[in-house]
Parts: structure tokens; C-alpha cells; sequence
């Protein structure tokens, strides 16, 4: 049985509410025939969504079968043995079960250690998923206006705004969002905490310490601007504040280092941490990863807590998402020099962006043993477009189906539209298996970004 | 005096047609007292284009003077001495006299060499200034469907059509909107040919040459996917095509490197280009740089032509671009560790991403001998957020105006909305000296892009 579901934009684009209702349908040629339906979303010229339910499975990794279909244009299947339903790649695909892992670490660190924990929206802005996410998480963090407000419409719960430079305009707006208002300086504090009055305001140090394995993200960077660095100058506004938020930890996945950095801000800024009522260490804490000494993070964080006598906060971004998406793409040609190389209709640079700053290869699931090497290529005109290389089980060829994993955090909110490639869709898989086209893009965004 | 232009959408977003009208007026408290006036572009919830025209002079660089007003919220001079008018920041500033400092250059190329130029919109997308650009260059040419559409619409003309990996429906489409169709390997070309029957057809050849300082944008890199490599494998589909690419050139403003390039390809696929009507030296020529030997270029172009009995296409994008557009932006912090670091209301990651993939700093109006050194740096959380050192010839504070020049190539069409920063409004100054917001980007744009 497939329900449909059909998405209306009021009068403002905010709220989108959904309606079942039985729609066109179009028979599958497999054996297990299903059905498809589409709806044009009155968002004009901009939108459309697709909802799909009870597709049997979801799209295996093996590659051998695929139906693909051009939405609204054709249906027909390809090189198929089983049947199934394709969207056209490329698109992220977020797994609300694998989210849901993610949640319930966090739900159980909040209740064991007491610690409130707000969602790093620069690293994730789905907000398709902040329906599930939510009901684990305390609120949201941000890093501009926009995102406050994002926070603050689709979130919802505490809304915590901080930004590294405000506008006079901006702050205002913030305002209306924000329950929490955090500076990243003394004089933006100095300047703007009247004009915030009613929110709770903080106020972010830069202890000097850090835990990135990357000069581009280390806040403790000779001449970082990241936080208040003198100590002195964080006690001449604290009569100003009711929070401080430190920042230090990126890709932390080591309880000690963690630990020894509590030890380290408690000693040093212990005569003001004893005047807040709130306190944040930020996010970059891989707490959410297999095997991470849970326990002991919440026995730290209560006993900081309790020291101090102060309501901690945690800002996950990745380890909220971590592992939970994928980007989907398909191989649109085999050529070789030297080794085989596939090129998929994605690009590293206008889709996975952190690659290309990082210089890091993407990540597919292992088959280290696998009989197959391809350098995976992205199709933008850059020479060093590459995903990497990777040992598959089969040969790939055109219209095999790659997915990259972990493609959720710091990806989706840095897509881009070089060499105008298809912007990957948005894609949900929802707890109950159902399937739902979220967003799409399409020439007119492109046209429409561009001028 | 003031005019002011209304824009209306049609039922097309693709035609603007502009209708002078009167508005409403705000008076200005500075000795100069103008004008201005808003109007919410028809293209719903998205789009608002505001013109300005005989405003008096165009922001000085001298940062003396400041009026700010949030555009529909409020308009008052701060720190006035002079009175003016700026567009809220961050926005980037095309100016069509320095655009046609290059287009006139390109003219003289074309006149003089034989060559014909088409613009690369993997560089330069921003089709506000395309009825000037099309009157000095034949065409465009593109890296995926998107673009060779948007060639085809807004610039006319020639249309080439190129991409690293087409799928079967993007070639089908291709063909609506391009005259030439240029495929990357001999698979795509085999596979797809029979599709674009009546277009020039054209294949991309690695002749395993390059003049680029980068690795990531090197095309003769190792394992490099772009163009084919193996000479017999062009050889063997040569029946299939009318012309050859050949891209090789990167950031080349050595003539003498180029000709001996010229030479080496003349002489390694004389006898395929014997058979061609025509071939493409894509883009990364450096011709219209200050002292750039144009007359050697064309003699070399011509007497390659002649050679051959072909007709030679360059691609420039950053040639065609380079010194006619600014980042404009304001500082929102001064903020001190070690040295003054002033924070402006844009990102390098979010707006001039190159800079952050290639690890380049900025470039500013030059001030070397200027008495007040800054640290500018951008307000996305990433520590690494550094637009470069520079000093100013005064005291920077908030509000002061800091220009980013060369602007244009590779960094609009790479934009992206991290952190929600807002994403730079795209302002031109015609060649009449008015000027024009084309294109705002809003909270929609924003929550729109992120699911």
C-alpha cells in the first residue's frame, strides 16, 4: 500500500503541513509493482516535494538493480533483477533510525550527567529532521541571525544565539529568536547587552587550549579571534553576563584530554565560573562514537556541574549526526589512465566540501578486500575533484550507484552551486521506513543564485 | 536627482523588464540630502531588486564616511562627514567601466587573431552583466547542463557545452541549448553522440601538458580524469567529431610558455587537428593582464589557424573578469590578540572560498607604506577564517568599509550559505555609473536551501 503525502507553503514558506490523500499513480513493470506519485509544491517555480511510503527496501549496496526514473518524465527499469524505486541521485539521504542512535547517547548523557545539550546548527540545518531530533535534544546554537531564527522556528526549545560579529540590525532580530545571547568579545558585549535585555547573555573565552588536529579549525590559533583571551578583561564585563561558553574541543574522541581540560578551566577561570549560572564547552566532542567512555563524560560533567554550581551545556554538531547520512550518487562514465577511475555525478567540491579543505578522502563503507579499485571522481571541471579510491566487490559501471557515507555534518550547509551541477536533493528516510523527497533543486535556484 | 527603476518578473523568470517610476523617498540628514527607494521583485517570497541611479559618487575607499540603512527598516547617517548612500553589506560590486577594460582587450584578440572567445561560466555566472559581455565575446561555454542553459538564455549567441560526465537525460537537454557539444572521454562521445545529431560535436584531449601552480587544478596531474589521454584512443573516434579541446592552461601569463604549448600540441596531434574544423584552448590565459604581449598572442593564434585551417576558440573565465569586482564589506569588531584584528561582515569560506582551498590571502586596494596594520578576518566560526594581514592608511573601527578586489572569478559562483552568514547581495555599476542590486538573498533563501 502506498500513502501519499502532499505538501502545501501557506502564505509563508515557514510552515509546511501535509496531508494524506490518494494521488496519481504509475505502474512498476517489476514484479513487485508499487506505485509513484508527485506533487508540484506551491512554493513557485522553486519546489517540489515527493513523499513516498512503504517502498520495501531501501536501495541495497550491492548495485544490482536499479530503476531509475526521471521524476514526472519517464519510469522504466534498468538492468533489473529485484525491484525497486530510485530517486535521481545525486542526493543526501538522511537515516532517521541511524540519527536515532545518535539521539539516544545524548538523551541518556543529559539524563545521566545533568548537562543540557542545543544542536550545532553550522554543522547540520536539516531542519526536515528537527521534528525527531528534538524530542533528544534541548534546543538549538548557532552562528548568525539566520540560523538563531531557524533555531528558534524549527527547533524550538532554548534557543541559544552567538555569533563571531553582530550588526546593531542584527542584534535586534536576535532578540526576538534568541533565549541565550553569547559575544564572542568584550567590546560586541560591551556594546549590544543592552539592546538584548530579558535573554540571558554570555559571553565566550578563548582558554587558549584545544584539541584540533587542524590549524584552519583550531580556536587557540596564534591571533585567533575566537573569544576573549585575557582573563582580566572576561572579570571586567562579568557583571554583564550570567554564562561563559568555551570552545575547545574539535574531533575530540579522548575522555582524558577532556577531563584534563575541565581540570584546566576549572582551576583557571574557577573565580568566575562560581558568579554564572550557565556554562558551555562547545562542540567537537565525539561522544556519539562507538565505544566512548559515556559514563565517565557524565561523572565529569556532574562533578563540574556540581562544583561550580552552574547548569552545563553541550553543542554537538557532528556527534549528533555522525554516521547517519549518506550522499548518493550514480557513475556516469568509466575512463582510465593508469588506473580505472569513475566518475559520479557529485563533485567533492560543490558537495563534500571538508574534503577539498581538509584534503581528506571520503568515506564509503569497507571492502578492503574487495577484488575491484576505482578512484571515485567527482564531474566538476576541477583536476582534483576525487573522492578517493576505494576497493569495490563488483566492476562498476555506468548507472552503479555509489554512496558516500557520514555526509551529513558540515556538508549539506556548505553545498554550493560550482560548474552549476545538480544540487543533490534532500532526501529523509523516516523511522517508519517511509521515504520522503524533502527538497529539490533546480534551474531556476541555480539561475536564481547566480544574479 | 534620483531615478529609480521598478522590476517586474513576468511569468518567466528568465525576462526582467524594467519600468522607470517614482517611489518613495527617504530623506537623508547629510548636507547632500538624495534619495531612495525599494521595490519587492514579483518573484515571490525571493526575490527584491532595488536600483539606484545619479547616485553621487560610489563609496570612496577612504572609510570617512558611513551612512548605513537596513533597506525597509530604517535609514540614518553614523559617523557622517560627507553623505552618501551604501547598499547594506556584504555585497559584491561588479563594475561594468572595469569589465570593459578586459572585454575591449578581448575585442582586439578576436579582431586581431581570428580567434573566437567565449566566456567559461564556471568562473563568471553573473548574468546581470551579460548584455555588455556579449557584445565583446561569441558566446559562452559550460561545465554542466545548468550552465549551457543559462549561456543559452541570457547570453546567446555561441552556446558550448561541456561536462566532465553527462547522464543520458542531461544530453538529450543539452542539445536544446547547445551549438557544440565537447565530451570528456571517448565512452561518453561513443555513448552519446547519436543524441546530439546536428550539433558540432567536440572531444576533450589530455595532452598531458599544464601550466598550473596547484596540484588541485592541475588537468595534467597524475590519474587526471579530464580530456583523453591515449592519442590512438582520440584517433579511433575522430570520424565522431568536428573539433578537440585541449585545457591546459592555468593562471598563464607567460606568452613564451604558451606558444611552446601551441607548438608541442601542433606538433603531437597535427594530423588530428588536420581533420578538425576546429579547436578550443580553454581558458586560464592570463591575455588581459596589464603587459601581457596581445600582439605576439594573436600572431601565434593566427598562425596556428592558418596552419591547421582551424578555427581557434579561448575560454577565458578569470581573464574576462578579473579587477571588475569588489567584496564589499563592513567591520563589525575590532578585536585585539597580539595584533588588531578587525572582523568584516562576510566569510572566506562562505564567500571568496578559493582563497581558503588554495590557502591565499586576500587581495586589498594596495596601502604598503600605510601606518595601521589589521588582521581582517571573517565571522563564520572557523578559526581559519582569514581574509589576510593588510595595512590601512587610518584607524579601522565599526562601520568602516573594507573592499575585497577581484572579487568575481570563482568566488559568486561558489558562494555558500555556511553558518547562514548572509550570503553578499549582488550590486552592479553600469557603465552609466548607476547603480543596481540585482539580486538579495533572505532568511527564505536561506531556510530554502537547507532542507
Amino acid at each position: 500500500m502506498l500513502r501519499v503525502f502532499r505538501t502545501k507553503a501557506g502564505a509563508s514558506t515557514q510552515t509546511v503541513r501535509r496531508q494524506t490523500m490518494l494521488s496519481k499513480q504509475a505502474a512498476c513493470t517489476g514484479p513487485k509493482a508499487t506505485a509513484f506519485a508527485r506533487h508540484r509544491c506551491r512554493r513557485p517555480g522553486q519546489d517540489r516535494r515527493i513523499f513516498f511510503e512503504n517502498i520495501f527496501h531501501f536501495f541495497p549496496l550491492d548495485f544490482n538493480f536499479i530503476i531509475r526514473f526521471s521524476i514526472g518524465i519517464s519510469f522504466k527499469p534498468e538492468r533489473s533483477t529485484r525491484p525497486a524505486m530510485t530517486i535521481t541521485t545525486p542526493y543526501y539521504l538522511i537515516d532517521e533510525r541511524k540519527l536515532l542512535r545518535n539521539l539516544k547517547k545524548i538523551e541518556r548523557v543529559r539524563e545521566t550527567s545533568g548537562a543540557k545539550v542545543v544542536l550545532a546548527l553550522k554543522c547540520f540545518s536539516a531542519w526536515a529532521v528537527f521534528d525527531l531530533m528534538k524530542r533528544y535534544m534541548d534546543g538549538t546554537t548557532s552562528s548568525s541571525l539566520f540560523e538563531a531564527r531557524l533555531g528558534h522556528e524549527t527547533f524550538g526549545k532554548e534557543t541559544h544565539a552567538y555569533c563571531v560579529g553582530y550588526t546593531e540590525e542584527e542584534i535586534k532580530s536576535v532578540k526576538k529568536y534568541a533565549d541565550k545571547v553569547i559575544f564572542n568579545s568584550a567590546s560586541q558585549l560591551r556594546r549590544y547587552h543592552r539592546l538584548v535585555r530579558g535573554r540571558a547573555v554570555g559571553l565566550r573565552v578563548n582558554p587558549g587550549i584545544s584539541r584540533s588536529h587542524y590549524d584552519l579549525a583550531d580556536p587557540a590559533r596564534r591571533y585567533s579571534r575566537l573569544g576573549v583571551i585575557d582573563k582580566r578583561e572576561a572579570a571586567s564585563v562579568s557583571h554583564l553576563i550570567s554564562g561563559l561558553m568555551f570552545h575547545f574541543n574539535c574531533e575530540n574522541d579522548d575522555l582524558n584530554n577532556f577531563t584534563s581540560s575541565l581540570e584546566y578551566i576549572g582551576k583557571t577561570y574557577g573565580g568566575l565560573l562560581e558568579k554564572m549560572e550557565w556554562v558551555s564547552f562547545g562542540g567537537g566532542l565525539y561522544f556519539t562514537k562507538d565505544g566512548y567512555p559515556l559514563r565517565g563524560l557524565c561523572a565529569a560533567l556532574r562533578e563540574f556541574a556540581a562544583r561550580f554550581g552552574i547548569q552545563i551545556y553541550l553543542e554537538p554538531g557532528e556527534s549528533a549526526v555522525t554516521q547517519s547520512a549518506e550522499l548518493v550518487t550514480t557513475v556516469v562514465d568509466i575512463v582510465k589512465n593508469e588506473i580505472d577511475i569513475a566518475i559520479v555525478d557529485a563533485s567533492v567540491e560543490a558537495h563534500l566540501l571538508d574534503l577539498l579543505i581538509y584534503r581528506l578522502p571520503a568515506k564509503l563503507h569497507e571492502q578492503k578486500r574487495a577484488s575491484f579499485p576505482y578512484m571515485v571522481a567527482g564531474r566538476s571541471c576541477l583536476a582534483g575533484d576525487v573522492f578517493g579510491t576505494f576497493r569495490f566487490s563488483r566492476r562498476l559501471a555506468v548507472g552503479s550507484v555509489v554512496r558516500v557515507t557520514d555526509a551529513a555534518g558540515y556538508s549539506m550547509v556548505k553545498k554550493n552551486w560550482f560548474n552549476g551541477l545538480p544540487m543533490p536533493s534532500i532526501v529523509v528516510k523516516r523511522l517508519d521506513g517511509s521515504v520522503e523527497v524533502v527538497r529539490r533543486f533546480t534551474y531556476d535556484d541555480f539561475k536564481n543564485n547566480v544574479s
